[in-house]
């Protein structure tokens, strides 16, 4: 039992750090009574999106639960105890509390970072990064402990997979609603203020300036570790399914290395946040630097840990085993090194978006679109490259472990990631509280570090979706016995029909959501012009806006459109379990993995070209801010926004839900008679 | 030999019927001098672009000749007659000719239909079609007469796959080198002439007006008819090898019931065709009904034919056999309509992207594009329920079936997609030579018509290359023993890493092609500029600009960059199985055909819908012609351009020619062990 204490003392220690350091940032002042006025404002609008969310899907989680217990547990695996139930509820507990907590320290963040960008550059960063921290912790500590304790509890991969599925679930629904209200909030206040009113970003005077700064949180921070947690987990679960197949070993070596190695994984990566400082006046590239510095000495840990717990364990075939997790790190690097190349304006790709912007917005969006297309090269080679490599020295456990490689360091990957919509919600602060021009200077310093961040963490969780679902396809694959039929043959109509189906899912998944941020930015922008026009002296700066109702509505809207995508996402593969078998089931996440991954990096890579190459033209390229070309870059802006933002990280979930949907409900197919099969 | 003596006969009616029409068509008045002018400054330019363009792709077809007669019939059939090299060498050369023959009576029906839209509305329809009937006649003649006879020949499946081989070959470089010079031109010519001169569209005064003429010829007349050549052919050849397997025996009522049912459908498509006539001042639902007259009529014929032929030939599930067929024709109705509701202005979908036009060009792009997306819906599930079906009842020489009755009617289907872009030249025309208003406002009714058959064509095509390329897909499998080994298996590393490189093909692909027409529409945009500057006089009408120079740009551009696309789509296939093997090459064909099915999908729906958008605008909604939302709504037009006529149906051929390139290639990749077996 020992390996499994140190695994939950690793946990343990997260969370503790975790607490230590939201602790230390509460402390941190924020800044003068109109600052903590707007902060306020944020916690309460972002509070209250996040309670009414839940309550939302309560009732979803229920009925999900009673209908696992009662299928899954009694009926086909005839248990007494509803131990998958137990599991899902679980999964969305943590799933929800670790969104919750990251926000909750994302929204008291953002006015500290303010304030302490009042003092200079470091302190803000340090402000930013810790809260971002605090929320990576926070994920992978409640995410390590709660596979851990169920697996000790249960001892059945088919069980722990139920804790899977209730934290992707959660995130689904907690990616799409989110970006949902963040880019309707965005859209449709930019629409009305910047373009028909004419007032700037972030003015107070926007009625819905608090709903985008509220927006920032709920999707980009509660929303990203929603999906990250997911991650994270469905990645440790597929490793230990694929380790100890139905046998559920508890004392198997193979069992136990994915939970030491995400162990190790969290001291290295509370080890590298120490290294993340920097010195006033630091230039972008120095402040990259600083992130940096504390992800790759993370990387380097892990792989000296990973290397120790191989020998510890004494395995055979250790090599091997220490190959795979290598060839993980290494893959989430190039992929994330290969977003950056191509969402920087800093590169040709970018660059050349941005030259097109001389001749228009259809050019912009030609090019832009033609660049995400592209970009698609260098990831699917470094996963394909992964999969050959680990599947040859040890079949799909190698492809899981390497999953787990590659998300080892999240503790530290999602800080650097979090810490932009903190640094991004600072600077409306400072704007909207009109602090000193020389804060809002350092807040944008900060927030075009988190832009770059973000690409590359946009690209580290698409290709960790990859490689967890493929690992889920096999362990559902495994738990449906579909190795011993021959595997899943695409000579089969009904494997060839779901194959289709599944490439079809996320373009209808994008579809859905794409459109319902178009509905929900069209009720806010009714909303910010009816109070423009209603609301008397409120563009001279005379009277407050009505900011609760834009909130209200963003929150009505995401609620309401997020039910339909996240549904499609559950029901689907039970559907094609049901009626065309769980091999055509196999065929069909098969599918959505290839087109899905495929449009994931599309979005988040057009979206993030469109964005920096519009920041390009604002540097004075090309005509700079006001010229025709700027106006050109805006509009690849906002095609950008659903892109990057709502469609592309959701179909990360997507992919990950419907294999780990599959994997829980396994046993249901292996005793219930495909529909087809009647006909 | 009967009814191979009357699949050649219908064959031979198809070619003499085309004669015939094409002599009555060239006795048509070709109106005045200034017409005769433009008339033949369009025929002079098509034709040196085809004849560069034959030119630069006779070392390819010579090289890739030589190759497949050594490694295919000499090494790996060790034959001493290299059949497959003919067969490829033939089906190039009936593609080029076929192309050649139908662009050649397009830029002589186009000034005809100009000169008979001065005396009405039917003359001029009775051309624009009998021209389309020109293309389409030839293009199922040739094509019957192709396959038969070589298979007549050499009575084998592997050697007649060397047709479809050249077939495709050219086609995709066909389709790429067209597309590409067709959007440059226009979207050259409009950029400078519309937005930056003022001028109307087609006016004399722009440099580039004749290559956008030439363009709409080459790109989607010689283009699409080669596209669906290769359709037609590759159905027929997957039907027979599915039927025949090695055996190839020509007596086989299986192999035989293809090749009646293409000369059943030629006799039904003649016999359509007179069914196409309408009275003057038809409204657009009478035009419209002209031609679905037509091809509903042939369909139906084509039905009983089937019957008829399945009754002679005395075949056992007879019954089977003529739902498979039946299925196909279905399917391929239902994919057509759905891509008509989605991208009519008509309907809903389309009405909503021009209502996105009030908030500007992002929103526009975002519909639109959830739109193409949303499109995927139906026509997957017609696709799915094809296989389904048609593979319960005789699995994939059932699929193979469908497909070729999908096409069967080709012969009419060709002629009213062929006819849109002679009537839309004939508006060009009619502009150009200063015509009265009512000739323009006859042809621009007969170009509405055919903006809807387009799509509807288009749909099909999309439907039919899915049908066809998966029956190929069946027939490599069986040529490679796959069948034999227990299928494709995507639980296999080297499966599942072809499938994620197929499905990233159709992006690479995409983006390259989009990236294409920017780089080529630049080229354009600066020559149009400069002659604008430097030729006194332009602008006033008083000096006549330098036609040729835009078409030779054009020309240039487009060919240099067909190159890449072009040789991706073959030299990634014989790649896969050499490397990876033959295994992995089925998993990277399924891929590309499951995202490239979704793509095509979008890309043809979005750009249609945006085309439409546009147009409903123009009618005088949302502010009608020269309002704020007008000029959002050619943004979108604009982005659609490349996404419908280059990139979109390229990735049809791109499908087809990956699938035909491994069929023909299976027997090398069955002595040859692959790379990855050595490491």
């Amino acid at each position: 039992m020992l390996p499994l204490i140190l695994v939950l003392a690793s946990g343990g220690i997260a969370l503790l750090f975790a607490i230590f350091t939201a602790i230390r940032l509460l402390r941190v002042d924020s800044g003068n009574q109109r600052m903590r006025e707007i902060g306020d404002a944020i916690k309460a609008g972002a509070a209250a999106f996040l309670k009414r969310e839940y309550l939302t899907l309560l009732p979803f989680v229920i009925i999900v639960a009673v209908l696992i217990g009662v299928l899954i547990d009694f009926y086909a695996l005839g248990s007494s105890t509803p131990g998958t139930a137990i599991s899902y509820v679980a999964g969305a507990i943590c799933s929800a509390v670790a969104g919750f907590i990251g926000m909750n320290i994302a929204v008291r963040a953002n006015v500290r970072t303010a304030a302490s960008a009042m003092h200079g550059l470091n302190p803000a960063l340090r402000v930013a990064f810790s809260s971002g921290s605090v929320m990576g912790l926070t994920v992978v500590g409640m995410g390590l402990i709660g596979v851990t304790v169920l697996w000790i509890i249960f001892q059945n991969t088919s069980i722990i997979a139920g804790f899977g599925f209730g934290a992707s679930s959660i995130a689904l629904f907690a990616r799409v609603g989110g970006g949902i209200f963040t880019k309707a909030a965005d859209v449709g206040s930019d629409l009305v203020g910047k373009v028909e009113a004419g007032i700037p970003e972030d003015d107070p005077r926007n009625p819905g300036v608090i709903a985008d700064n509220v927006g920032d949180n709920v999707g980009d921070v509660a929303g990203m570790g929603a999906d990250l947690f997911e991650s994270y987990v469905g990645s440790i679960i597929s490793a230990i399914a694929l380790a100890a197949g139905s046998m559920a070993l508890i004392s198997s070596k193979e069992a136990l290395l994915p939970l030491m190695l995400a162990g190790a994984g969290i001291i290295a990566s509370i080890l590298g946040t120490f290294l993340v400082r920097s010195s006033e006046n630091a230039t972008f590239g120095q402040l990259l630097w600083a992130l940096r510095k504390g992800i790759f000495a993370s990387a380097i840990l892990v792989a000296i840990f990973a290397g120790g717990i191989i020998y510890y364990l004494d395995m055979s075939d250790g090599l091997s085993l220490f190959i795979c997790i290598i060839t993980g790190l290494i893959a989430g690097t190039i992929i994330g090194t290969a977003t950056e190349y191509y969402t920087s304006y800093e590169y040709k790709p970018t660059k050349n978006v941005a030259e097109n912007a001389q001749t228009g917005a259809a050019t912009v969006i030609i090019s832009g679109f033609a660049t995400g297309m592209m970009s698609t090269l260098i990831p699917v080679i470094a996963i394909g490259a992964t999969i050959l490599i680990a599947y040859e020295l040890k079949e799909f456990y190698g492809i899981a472990l390497a999953g787990v490689g590659l998300l080892s360091t999240l503790g530290i990957t999602l800080a650097t990631d979090a810490y932009g919509p903190v640094a991004d919600n600072a600077g409306g602060i400072a704007e909207q509280a009109q602090l000193a021009p020389e804060v809002r200077q350092r807040t944008d310093a900060l927030d075009a570090l988190g832009n770059t961040t973000a690409a590359t963490g946009k690209g580290f969780a698409i290709g960790s979706a990859a490689l967890t679902s493929l690992a889920l396809l096999a362990a559902f694959a495994q738990a449906a016995g579909l190795f011993d039929d021959g595997g899943i043959n695409i000579l089969k109509h009904t494997t060839l029909a779901g194959l289709l189906i599944g490439a079809m899912l996320p373009f209808i998944f994008s579809a859905l959501t794409m459109n319902a941020v178009g509905r929900a930015a069209f009720a806010v922008v009714n909303e910010v012009r009816r109070q423009f026009r209603e609301i008397e002296g409120l563009l001279d700066g005379e009277a407050t806006p009505d900011y609760e109702r834009c909130v209200d509505i963003s929150t009505r809207g995401a609620l309401k459109e997020m039910i339909i995508p996240g549904l499609l996402a559950v029901i689907m593969p039970i559907a094609m379990g049901l009626i065309l078998g769980a091999e055509a089931l196999g065929g069909m996440l098969i599918g959505s993995v290839a087109s899905g991954f495929m449009i994931a990096i599309t979005m988040a890579s057009a979206g993030g070209s469109w964005d920096n190459a519009k920041k390009y033209v604002e540097l004075g390229h090309y005509g700079g801010k006001g010229s025709d070309s700027h106006k050109a870059a805006v509009e690849g802006d906002v095609v950008g926004d659903p892109f990057k933002d709502t469609s592309g990280p959701s179909l990360n979930i997507l992919l990950k839900l419907m294999a780990i949907v599959s994997l829980v409900f396994a046993p249901v197919f292996t005793v219930v008679t495909p529909i087809i099969l009647y006909i």
